[in-house]
């Protein structure tokens, strides 16, 4: 695996950049600014509804959606970046209520970016829940 | 979050070695040389006979030696390192078959490792398991 110094940088300012906006809960802003249209995101389990891997931006922005509308957050904490050549990692640990059915659970996980040309343009997130 | 260079370093090297010896399929040797005799690992799921935390190397190299002995690993490939400050990030994916049942399986994970005066004293790890 090599890199060039400017892949570096941009791997690490954009993985800097998401981690501001994520701490402040400006997510639906962080797709906007650097996520590609062509974003693929993969879940670690799906359902018909809702598949473990979707692409575009705007089925992103559609997930996105859905999680804000049906999840009270108590509280979020965002850890890292964890810089690799043209990927990074995040630690994400959500104190959530998922309000269709009343269950409080905390929820860890690693999501695992991949950077071309600047943007974002794959996400994988690998959970940790209670009784997964 | 603050780092100075010689933290820093430290990190990235003993992220370095461990990859590189699990590349190599010398799992083994990286808890001995890398690994805190503290160590404390977190899985995402447990049981009765293999709990979700254990604690102190001996243990560690235990679930070592029974992952090990239980499966058949076909192919591994290992992706990163991902840096922090005093935690890295890596990415496993392994296709095994479960000796136990003949299962066959491609397991996905993201294991976050935490290192303190040179030592791995943390490892975490967060999979992403077909039908999990």
């Amino acid at each position: 695996m090599t890199a060039t110094a400017s892949t570096d940088t941009s791997t690490a300012t954009i993985a800097r950049e998401l981690i501001e906006l994520c701490r402040a809960g400006r997510n639906e802003e962080a797709i906007g600014k650097l996520y590609s249209p062509e974003i693929v995101s993969v879940e670690s389990s799906g359902s018909e509804e809702m598949p473990a891997e979707m692409h575009g931006i705007d089925a992103i922005r559609g997930k996105n959606e859905w999680w804000v509308q049906n999840n009270d957050v108590h509280s979020a904490k965002v850890t890292g970046p964890f810089i690799g050549d043209d990927q990074f990692a995040v630690k994400f640990e959500y104190d959530t209520t998922f309000k269709p059915t009343g269950e409080r659970v905390v929820m860890t996980e690693m999501a695992l970016y991949t950077v071309a040309d600047g943007k974002i343009v794959h996400e994988h997130f690998f959970y940790n829940m209670p009784g997964a």
